[in-house]
């Protein structure tokens, strides 16, 4: 057990991570905190004694640092059996950068790793229906640019990527080879945007809510971040944000929008860009779905509209074929493109070449098209499945959301009050899972929604996984009557 | 033309290039320097005014982020028609980040850019003996991989890479799995490092002259470099160092090293360890070439010895294989891969699976040591090709040099006090490159040295460089006698 009194003066010019260290130190060195003993965890000591947990952790860490505690993961902090000897198990804890240390609880591990239980339905993870991956083609197309191509793609290589490949996606969208980045997955754009445009403290001015994958990239990068609804479009509100904020740029995912579904209206395309170029503020257009409607082809993107060549466009073959294959691009000015390439190259130096002339090889046959039209018309099917599901199974106005009209999220409102989190816990004791809607918000939000995505899991799986959701609706509200609640 | 007098007070509170800007915002208004005009190259104005160039380079920033000017890369800085309307052009570069605006001139893009010359016999970049590669095994691999296990390529992976590589690669080197990181080639794994460990200002001591890359993304991070020579092997400079500048860590190549191919030996090894030990200072081991030795194998990596738990230790498939795979792997404690996992996944999610089952198989296989064997075989004679063509073409004494016993280089020191940047100009001329030893110092050193990859061209290809090598020395030197310079 850990009892122990640190007077800490709270108007002394000594910092109070300090004087716990030092308070700390002396009771490890005179014995009062003997070799073995756990300090208690850093939250529960911040709360006990009315510390920020900052304060905590910087004390620790400077303890650590001094070889007198080590911290293992999961388990806690202990006192070290004496001032570390020379041969004591390494105190790496002490050596990670105020960066890494300051990052978030990780939400996008979270999301991807698979919790290890076989039985667990996952709308959690965002990805396509990868069923419908051709592995046929693929096959023919790998073992076509192996034969053909080998010398290519065992070589070094540009880090703007195959030539081939850049082409091709150029053609597709009209726009020069020149102006096309490869990217190994779209997240490495975010990376090197914020890389090549941030600096700590500048401002972005992003979707709220937004990309989780994003907000968690440009804090790492030291932004702040300032939340605007694109549902709602109020551009005075945008506006406002801009001149209080003066944003090193702004992130929105204008076309069915990740979580939300939402598709930015033609107009408001317009207005958004007219006060970009007027505040001179770059936009980022995260556009990974655009490829990916269910019923009507969306409006342009804002890159295509866009007359002042301040759009960076960002997109990827994850969420309409693979993300597997890790392949994604940005659409920029040459500029830009030249930057980002710069730091790509210092980074991981250039893309694997193999997956990139066999995409090439894709978009040119035409399969790609092709196999837009039977990914659309399955994530459709799954969408449908989603909806009568959820219809069926689930109590009435237990959640709430649009239907989507495209990517292969259905975000939604819980009612009555019921907290998501709180919902995942008993959902996934009933074996399904899904994404709380806080990750997906820059500020303390979102804490009554959710996040499903649709296209993973085929329509029986989605039919379980809804009907095990009912259930814990069930469990979390034990006053509702039983007799809504269809039991499975 | 440019005319104009600016009066510069240094002695003034106001920064010069706050000076500077305001008097060519002042000419730009007046109409003293109409649209148009092309201001002058930042190098150039900094020489003329005996400014420095990040002076002149602010100011132009500086004016460019108010719109008054534009810069077009490659063809200068022009005073724009106006205060830029909503409509001009956008300024990017108004934009960038300090960070990226402080990074070097890009050495690696210099060396890994093919000048575009289809007849230029390039000892520049560091690949192997691509030729080696072993196509038809590859092809078959690959056509399992994709058949057998399209699912678990398409999807969602973790971070530190695929179970089956992390296994193969854990067998190899009898380490379990979990301390394996797999990486997007061994360029991520600096940077995963440099961010995992360093803050801006922080220490590294590394090789002196070491590898380019690391300089560059360690500089990037934001740290101070200190050299120190490994080929010396001087413990009591390098405990000076770590007293004199409390590194982070320090970092180094001790196997084959990049440039200068020299191998560090057992006694100096445990030495090593045992200071970084003592001062607690981890070490990055950066050890592409081990299994790529030529004649005995190399001692134990440090990583193998240490016995402390300090060692990061870094490999990769590019020296011994083929660059163009981008595989790579880090073998750290737990705690340091987790960190670098998690950095990992927010900088690019995970790595593509294809190509990761493809090379477990292949070590399984037994097929990789069957290749190494193929791979050291030829770069022998290609090492030997280097020595034997030196030897009967280039006038004695002109570049003097041990011989290689590993990796993929040969490092020399130019006679008679010629500069290798100097040299270089004449060379390509002749049509033949190679890396000049400077961008191999953190400090302005090296002047004198170059380094040749004897593994990237066949033994004919290597013969008729060094002959058109010869041909430039008798350019730069034209007070040499003919006759010692065979003429091709």
């Amino acid at each position: 057990m850990f009892s122990l009194r640190i007077p800490l003066k709270r108007k002394s010019t000594q910092p109070l991570y300090e004087q716990l260290r030092v308070g700390l130190e002396e009771a490890i060195t005179t014995g009062d905190l003997p070799a073995g003993t756990r300090l208690p965890a850093e939250r529960d000591f911040a709360r006990q004694h009315g510390l920020s947990r900052t304060t905590v952790t910087t004390a620790y860490r400077e303890l650590e640092a001094r070889g007198l505690v080590r911290s293992h993961v999961g388990r806690g902090t202990f006192v070290s059996s004496l001032p570390e000897s020379a041969h004591a198990p390494f105190a790496w804890r002490g050596k990670i950068s105020t960066a890494t240390q300051r990052r978030e609880a990780f939400a996008m591990r979270h999301l991807m790793t698979n919790p290890g239980r076989a039985d667990l339905i996952s709308f959690a993870a965002g990805f396509p229906a990868v069923e419908c991956f051709p592995v046929e083609e693929f096959r023919h197309l790998n073992d076509y640019v192996l034969k053909h191509h080998a010398s290519t793609i065992t070589r070094l290589a540009a880090a703007e990527g195959q030539p081939q490949l850049r082409t091709m996606i150029g053609r597709r969208f009209n726009e020069r080879a020149e102006r096309i980045l490869i990217l190994s997955g779209a997240t490495q754009g975010l990376d090197l945007i914020a890389r090549c445009l941030l600096d700590p403290g500048d401002v972005v001015v992003m979707d709220r809510p937004g990309y989780v994958g994003a907000i968690q990239i440009f804090r790492a990068a030291g932004a702040n971040l300032h939340g605007w609804d694109m549902r709602h479009g109020d551009m005075t509100e945008l506006e406002d944000l801009i001149l209080r904020y003066r944003p090193k740029f702004i992130y929105t995912n204008p076309t069915f929008q990740n979580p939300s579904g939402h598709t930015l209206g033609e107009r408001e395309r317009r207005e958004l860009l007219g006060l970009a170029a007027q505040y001179r503020i770059p936009v980022v257009e995260d556009d990974p779905y655009g490829e990916g409607y269910l019923d009507e082809a969306p409006p342009n993107s804002l890159y295509r509209m866009d007359t002042n060549d301040l759009v960076i466009h960002l997109s990827t073959f994850a969420k309409v074929l693979a993300p597997g294959l890790r392949l994604g691009w940005i659409t920029a000015a040459e500029y830009i493109v030249d930057q980002l390439a710069l730091i790509k190259q210092r980074a991981t130096l250039f893309t694997e070449g193999l997956g990139q002339l066999v995409m090439a090889e894709f978009i040119r046959s035409g399969s790609y098209d092709g196999h837009l039209a039977v990914i659309r018309k399955e994530h459709r099917i799954r969408r449908d499945a989603l909806l009568k599901a959820m219809q069926e199974h689930l109590p009435p106005k237990s959640l709430v959301g649009a239907k989507p009209a495209g990517g292969i999220y259905f975000w939604g409102r819980l009612g009555g009050g019921l907290n998501s989190r709180e919902l995942l816990e008993k959902a996934v004791a009933a074996g399904v899972a899904f994404a709380t809607g806080d990750i997906f918000y820059p500020d303390d939000a979102g804490h009554e929604q959710l996040r499903i995505c649709f296209a993973s899991g085929t329509p029986q799986q989605i039919e379980e996984g809804i009907k095990r959701l009912a259930r814990s609706f069930e469990a979390t509200t034990p006053g509702r009557s039983r007799s809504k609640i269809p039991i499975v």
